[in-house]
């Protein structure tokens, strides 16, 4: 959060490295949509699709792609990736709350823990012997670290998320509330029908830069480390088993599982509900589209998807029951073809 | 939680309304399932489909149609929807503890936020600055509220939950353990392959009477809010992404991802597991069954559905293969058709 | 976490009941796959698909079957499954953190709440009033067990877990972080279009060695409890609903669903996504498949599975859309072999 709360046109194109056109002095004080972005704030044209909204919008400036402008006569910050320089001025108007340094009376922190000074640890969060906090770091209320883990500097660990033992953070993590990290992953042998715990003795080793959403559970290896490479970035509910390693960049949405000791390679995407079967090797720049259950390992870069397209009730229920049938009926066609093909076809008329 | 632990029939009829049948002194304890129902706890039947059980049940009394309640020589409680008395009812039972009024000791309350003096905010909560807590709200246990987020009066907050920084929730909003409200949306620009995350800006704003099951997460809005509407239930382990809006008493059952911006309706019910894709408009009264796929926006209300019938695992191995050859089987239908149709069907036997 | 740090061959095969091959006196302080294990550690071979690795490890002694040994010259424990012998070793090196027994000095313990002095209880956890915690059990950091939840020896309840009120844990329970055990079940009756809730009266009831991962919720029954049997396995992020029922030594990976009042039996596989609708029955010994939807009770044990296979998106959009005419390519095939029936077959060349 910035303590600056209003900006002038000239002071933003210097930041973003923008054209300026129209007046410098104009002052901006949010970002908004076109639609809803007034005098004093700021819109942005990232889809040309949305091109309409340009002539009606009443916001104060607008970032723009020099060949979107044509014909704008408004205030405009004109630069190559507007989608981009909204994302740095929304960081100037976010108001998520910057707690000083130090450590909270409430909070329980091991005598062997270390804990840089310029770190803020919240009203009732644990940190457990031997932990390492860097600088910068911010560790939320009901955040409990456990022994001998390290969260690198300037990381943000959102209230009642959890880090077990032994596990690695690197620079700029960001944990969201009740993210989990390092739980044990689900290795058991099976005696006679019992299952038997195997203890997981590998760790959870998150990179540089990842960014890691509410709820989403990344279980320690077995006996190798899971792996999260740098600027991984995974949004709520995701379910990464143990062992599994996730190349660099890659993005991961909503309810995707990956199951244990498959490797996703970097610059992927997974798009929401995706389910990865176990031990698959999936290559660099590979899009999954949402609910995709992949059950193959991928080595050609592309898009793969599964799953059938929505119909009414009625008529879904009629597909599903031919799909049953759908070995019969090929059987059938071919037979079909093998008749029709022993019919001698009538000879055309004289 | 009532104090009060025993009803006669006749307190009851008059409390929902019904006809009373029997002996209006009887006294009930408790309430249960028409083949579990003792003599002091009350049966329902609900559903017509269970009448065989109402011959053997000895239930003390029960709710009944009217017209379900010919040849029942029991005592009975004669109203039009059994279903909703039962609801009542259940709640005069209910051993859910209720803390009394009043922070815990061990409870961090900002001194710049207002709890009403009849709420509850139980051990080790923490309330952050200017947050507004309305009367007869219970805080369990561990809950984490972020600044200036305000919730409503006679909400209950369970154990663990979580509100991020400037949320609103209204009346009687229930959260479950492990809820997350406010948690980042999913947004990032794109800059050369690198992630650049998005301040998310927008708020949560959850009007009355809306439930919320356990583990499930609603991510403030980018810009916008994201907007839960009055009387929505939700189960858990739901995700609803940044943007999202839920129409008035739509019903999400547990599992269910909605991706950004995606708009439902009103009295929309989406069973477990469905995935709703990004920027789709759902209209009022529509339903999906179990873990459909919705990628389109829906403008006609009714029952929609996608997915494959369950089989055996081998047969469906060989369903999957020939679904591969689909398109190819369309093609060489066609194609017998047009040859069959070259064929004169030969001469009538005379 | 055992304090010994190194272990004998010879202590080793005592242990394990295995037949030792080389040196009695080599020294073993860890565990590890043949590809990494080095001199002090032990490798196995689980499956024999992975002989090849056997050639070339550097581990000092390898669990092996007799019938694998074959040609292996190096130390070995010879026993009938390596696997198993592999989960018992690998406990002898988990470091998981072991904390004494005692109550923390934050913890808040209810004076009527029963913590056996054997039990070890974490700072912030909350245990409520009758609560019951048994010898050897260890509640970790900023758990919350609500009042009269009974727990037994030996379990390990993981920080920031949630039991609510009136729930039953057997003896040797894992819950891990973010578990939730005993919200309310997803129970709302129709009145007129509004939701009204129906109170969860039931409990949730977890029989001996059960082991629960992050972040997964079981719901307590509406009238009856939902129970778990013994010996059940369940990974992360689960959604178990009211009333459900799961056989003993049923296993249950991660991400899965199941909807109210179904009755899972024993020795059951269901793989990660699967969702299973509600009030089914399914018998002992089946297995699905990931992401399976199962919307009919199962009598025969087996294997069953849904969905389609992943293709390249290109290709899966063309099937979708022959998926959607498939009940008119059925028909369209049943009047073409009627039509090519009427057609007399050409007499045979003579």
């Amino acid at each position: 959060m910035s303590t600056k709360t209003v900006w002038t046109l000239s002071e933003l194109a210097e930041m973003l490295g923008a054209e300026l056109r129209g007046d410098p002095a104009h002052r901006i004080c949010g970002v908004h949509t076109l639609t809803v972005a007034g005098p004093d704030q700021l819109g942005f044209l990232a889809n040309p699709r949305y091109m309409g909204e340009l002539e009606h919008t009443r916001a104060g400036a607008v970032l723009l792609r020099p060949a979107d402008a044509e014909g704008y006569g408004g205030n405009a910050l004109l630069l190559a990736n507007p989608y981009l320089a909204y994302a740095r001025v929304a960081r100037l108007f976010d108001q998520t709350p910057r707690p000083a340094a130090g450590i909270h009376a409430t909070a329980v922190v091991s005598a062997t823990a270390r804990v840089d000074a310029s770190a803020a640890i919240g009203p009732h969060a644990v940190v457990a012997d031997e932990v390492v906090v860097g600088p910068g770091t911010v560790i939320e209320a009901g955040v409990v670290i456990q022994a001998r883990s390290q969260v690198g500097r300037d990381c943000r660990i959102r209230a009642n998320a959890v880090v077990y033992h032994d596990c690695v953070l690197g620079d700029r993590v960001s944990l969201h509330s009740g993210a989990i990290i390092g739980s044990d992953g689900f290795g058991f042998a099976n005696d006679a029908g019992r299952w038997e715990k195997i203890a997981q003795i590998g760790r959870v080793v998150i990179h540089d830069d990842v960014d890691i959403g509410a709820n989403t559970t990344i279980d320690r290896g077995a006996l190798e480390d899971t792996i999260i490479h740098q600027g991984v970035i995974i949004d709520n509910q995701v379910h990464i088993a143990h062992n599994v390693v996730i190349g660099a960049f890659t993005a991961i949405a909503g309810c995707v599982g990956i199951a244990g000791s498959t490797r996703i390679g970097a610059y992927c995407v997974l798009a929401g509900g995706v389910g990865v079967a176990g031990h698959l090797e999936i290559c660099d720049k590979v899009q999954f589209t949402g609910m995709t259950m992949v059950t193959k390992s991928i080595t050609v870069p592309g898009s793969y998807s599964s799953g059938t397209g929505m119909e009414s009730t009625v008529s879904w229920r009629k597909t599903a029951v031919r799909l049953r049938s759908l070995d019969d009926m090929a059987r059938r066609l071919r037979e079909l073809e093998a008749l029709v093909a022993k019919i001698q076809p009538p000879a055309e008329p004289v």
